[in-house]
């Protein structure tokens, strides 16, 4: 270790509805660093190299005042402490009998700040590869493993069959578009701006709707996909995938990953899904994912052990926003909800820097 | 053969909307029965013994007067000959080396006439028993292969889980509740009046929700099912489906396989499902079944043997209401649609009475 002092960044009030600010954060430097010697069996001490900077962070410091209190709301942050959130690092000192000094790991509860003391049941060891930390928060973090549990264990997919997936340049998306021309498949992408159309086109993709532009979506997607569609990976919901189902070809797969077009909507004014009456004599399967389910599993060691191979190979793209330094991490927040990032946002701390 | 002739049943008119009458079809006596030796490679001689009466039929007998022109509706039956349907009945001539003379036969397309030519790419073997053919269209018929491709194709059913089944006294229900008790698991249904759920409390289930009555449906179910919902068998779409969502467990399975709540209304109308996005978390699959997709496959092999124990046992009830002489099959398609039958509607023919 070079650097001698902990950095902590500090919750210290619950954020308005709607201001994306980080003043709601205070950054603590030059504190201890934890005691390895006062470690409990099962914790270890982690070196943090790369958090990752996420929607459901901001839903967490948000101040629950004059709002509805409901049980998705009941997890809040507290103050006074560093929040936490994914993040990858190096074990500098261990009481576990499962992780030894050195071993790369990721967490889903690592807490902001440059040393932290984790529990050993929320670590995965990360497989030996030339990769840096931050790429198993960005490529090979939740939006591609996300994306390849549905790529590969909802869709088995095969060799020349059609898969469309919306909002195809966002996180998930994009790997989603790699995976499945890498698997020999017909790509379409749906986004909704000629930057984002450009931008799948380049990561292979052979046809992408721009959705604001296209005219009416059930007929235009009739038309980039005339064979049909094999596995739709729907990241909206709504009206996209109603429209999505008309155009599914028999024994096709749904992935159902994400409803960002209904998230916010009072639920009366949802239309709602019209045409699961057409899947019946098609025989579709609709699944639902959720990467929690999987951490530690097989299927993890095949999505990493695959995707590092690919990204070693320069065969995967992927837009990350590094911000550099711990202290920059509430700042970084703040932008997520702004839209002032282009690409996975990801904060690389200064612990490890100067090694 | 005992009998000498073949009665056939044609349609002569297409049924006005909402019009339900045996006076569209005609009865033909005394016709000839097909000449044995005039039948081509793959063509075998059935004597009809048993008919089923399914909904789908009168859609092909509807006038299209009036209506607008979809493609569901651009096949009906033609004018002058005996309309098709599921059906079964004994090989008694063979010019195909699939069939043989004494062979117990079904198909989909079984015409409405005591002796029929049929093509052998239609018909699958029935497996050797004691039963009546009566039974391969009634417990054993295509409601029953639906049943159990839902509750062992899709919910991998294990003991001691929780099913769900709407419709539960309709003709797929009633078995859906037999073949999940007699695999150990809790079995909820839902029925609309007092009378059905008391024949579905007969069948075994554990509890049964009178949705007309219940008040609240979510809350209801949530009642019923206190420990959450691992296998819902929807027979009804609508806010039916949207409610079990809400109730469902972790990997939870859902068959679709009706969308009855939705089927006449105009879609403008249909509140839609509007729960998907409570699924991601919990990783649940839904998959909608189409019998005729496993029509001589291995899994209709399985169904047949296993059902055709438990009734052999006398372990299934499942309610028939048998109409004696293919004369009256015309009648039983009315009463299909004006619901004045109480059970599975089958005609079994004369063909074979006095063998």
């Amino acid at each position: 270790m070079s650097t001698s002092t902990n950095t902590r960044v500090v919750l210290q009030q619950y954020a308005p509805k709607d201001v994306h600010s980080p003043d709601f954060f205070s950054v603590e430097r030059n504190q201890p660093i934890p005691d390895a010697s006062l470690l409990k069996p099962g914790q270890v001490l982690v070196q943090v190299e790369a958090l990752s900077i996420d929607p459901h962070q901001r839903r967490f410091i948000d101040s629950l005042d004059g709002q509805d209190f409901d049980k998705e709301k009941a997890f809040v942050y507290p103050l006074g402490q560093p929040i936490t959130g994914i993040g990858a690092g190096v074990v500098i000192a261990s009481g576990s009998n499962r992780f030894a000094i050195g071993d790369r790991v990721r967490s889903d509860e690592i807490p902001w700040q440059t040393y932290a003391v984790v529990a050993d049941n929320t670590l995965i060891k990360l497989p030996q590869s030339s990769l840096p930390l931050t790429d198993y928060i960005g490529v090979l973090g939740m939006p591609a493993f996300t994306a390849y549990l549905g790529v590969v264990m909802v869709g088995q997919p095969k060799a020349g069959e059609t898969l469309l997936v919306s909002a195809a340049s966002g996180a998930v998306g994009q790997i989603v578009v790699q995976l499945a021309k890498a698997r020999g498949l017909r790509v379409i992408g749906v986004a909704g701006s000629d930057d984002k159309v450009k931008y799948v086109k380049s990561l292979g993709a052979d046809a992408v709707l721009n959705y604001k532009t296209c005219g009416d979506f059930v007929q235009a997607l009739g038309e980039v996909a005339p064979e049909g569609i094999d596995i739709y990976f729907d990241n909206v919901g709504g009206e996209f995938l109603d429209a999505a189902l008309l155009h599914l070809n028999t024994h096709a797969r749904v992935v159902i990953c994400g409803s960002m077009s209904t998230y916010a909507a009072d639920k009366s004014e949802i239309s709602g899904i019209k045409n699961l009456d057409t899947l019946i004599v098609k025989e579709v399967t609709l699944r639902s994912i959720y990467y929690l389910l999987h951490v530690g599993t097989a299927i993890e060691e095949d999505f990493l052990q695959e995707m590092a191979q690919l990204v070693e190979q320069g065969l995967v793209k992927f837009k990350t926003d590094v911000r550099v330094g711990l202290e920059n991490a509430p700042q970084a927040l703040a932008d997520l909800f702004a839209g002032d990032n282009f690409g996975k946002l990801i904060v690389k701390t200064l612990a490890a820097v100067d090694e």
